[in-house]
């Protein structure tokens, strides 16, 4: 079996999965409980270690997904949304539990792309994009079957390419940033927005709800995803014009709303790709906005399919 | 010996190289006398051939750079700076005349590119850029080593990343594409738009007496220069969220003009780039806009240290 771990803001969830991605056991820890990430580590390391024994099988490999961690050293840095101070290598700290299994730390956008490459939709595809929309917005980025590190391992914060130049103002120092308007909070400010400018009360004052109402067809917040896929899809078929992916697959928690995201989604993108990403790209330039995109965008099998998505894309680390 | 040959709209360009890099034969044809592709494609078969006979050396390879080329099927595709309308593969055409040795086409950058990677500065970089600023803007995008090709092998169009919504018309049928402001026309676009602006005659007519007067210290024709390096420094910042390159090479007649571009280019990019990026960037956010990034921007060394840049890039590619 294969672990895998998903640290994020809120909980820490920790799985045993197999081979073809059943999700074996399970357990969830309250993130910010933890006062200090090695404790959070430790406990980690003692529930893979009760789950090992209570299946007897063994360990091939544990993977961990976390935000803002460098995937070459495993260390943790500076992460906006966990709260822990130090900076510690969370794949030698779990490591030392483990002699001999490999560990591999990455953060939770490659592990998304890296669980679809393995469990998923990605399986027969070199070359695709995950985008993950939550809390931030992430991406991981396959090219030539191989996921795109780069330097520091950070590629893929597609989160921080500027959309809107001087625009709303994100934690990284900087402005206009995609994740500021595609995000869960991004989505949130963009209702606030629609609502002032209407001149209307909101309705929500959280994420969440801005999603329900959407959901019961309201007008404003459709807006609001409206926006953020506009927003995106620019962004999205700028990214096409780089690495030219075949697949862009949508994750996270923002991704549940589906459709209503979607859809407005695949318009934007269509209108801002260029031509010779499109299936009639032999044909007049003028008529390429009606065109239909060679570049398909879908919601994550791992979110389709399979319950514990972030559980199989950590565990899924340990298998590229 | 490996050929190489560089199909520009104005010129194409045969020569046969080392494997150190030295141009052992050169010969430049007018592309324009030419009708159909295929009198063309005759014509560089025949002067390898020439050249192979003369040298008495054996012809490892050829590789071919040219515009708007699929590197996949070697099928010549509406390139915008070439003239011909017959759709026809250079690499099969081409081929028939050598028989058993390697023909590669591929574009233009992607041929910059692949010769830095064998030639010049990125003999030891894995994750890189190389940005060719001409008559158009085009990328060749490295990762884990090897050159990213994606869908329909189009992978670096990075000139038609949309960087102004709403802006100039380009050629791709849509607006505000990347190329339209730091190409040679583009550059001339910007001195003409800022003439206007100053409600000064324009001194300059083309993208060369603009490159003149800049080098003279021309204030407005320098600001042309300024706006491409703002706009691609921009957009060079954006990419880096993807595909975090460690280095970004500049290549092309634009990147002739030396630090007039490079120098507000790296100023820019710094402006723009997310700290992670940077070099320090355990600090706070704040402070990071004067930071030094990480990602080097460098002019070719194709360019600087050799002639016939694009011979050696087309070879390149034989070697890949």
């Amino acid at each position: 079996m294969y672990c895998g771990v998903d640290i994020g803001g809120t909980h820490t969830q920790i799985g045993a999965v197999d081979a073809s991605g059943n999700v074996l056991d399970h357990e969830k820890l309250n993130t910010t409980s933890f006062t200090q990430a090695r404790d959070l580590v430790i406990t980690i390391a003692y529930t893979i270690l009760r789950m090992a024994k209570v299946s007897g099988r063994k360990i091939e490999g544990i993977g961990v997904g976390c935000p803002n961690v460098n995937p070459k050293t495993g260390m943790l840095r500076h992460a906006a949304n966990l709260k822990f101070k130090e900076e510690i290598s969370i794949k030698d700290e779990l490591a030392q539990y483990f002699p001999g299994i490999p560990v591999v730390v990455d953060n939770d956008a490659n592990a998304a792309a890296v669980g679809e490459r393995i469990y998923g939709k990605a399986r027969n595809t070199d070359d695709f994009l995950c985008v993950t929309l939550g809390t931030g917005v992430g991406g991981g980025v396959f090219c030539n079957g191989k996921l795109v590190y780069g330097l520091n391992g950070m590629a893929g914060e597609i989160g921080h390419m500027i959309v809107e130049p001087n625009g709303r103002p994100c934690g990284c120092g900087r402005k206009g940033c995609l994740e500021r308007y595609a995000s869960a909070g991004g989505i949130l400010d963009n209702y606030l927005e629609i609502c002032t400018q209407n001149n209307t009360t909101p309705q929500a004052s959280t994420y969440r709800q801005v999603a329900e109402a959407a959901k019961a067809g309201d007008p404003l917040a459709l807006q609001a995803f409206d926006k953020a896929a506009r927003v995106l899809g620019q962004a999205l078929a700028n990214i096409a014009c780089v690495t030219a992916p075949t697949h862009i697959f949508v994750f996270g928690g923002v991704a549940q709303v589906g459709e209503i995201l979607l859809a407005p989604l695949r318009k934007y993108f269509a209108e801002n790709l260029l031509f010779c990403y499109k299936k009639t790209a032999e044909e007049h330039p003028a008529v390429h906005a009606e065109e239909h995109p060679a570049v398909c965008i879908e919601l994550s099998e791992l979110m389709e399919t399979f319950k514990d998505a972030a559980i199989l894309g950590a565990a899924a680390l340990a298998r590229l």
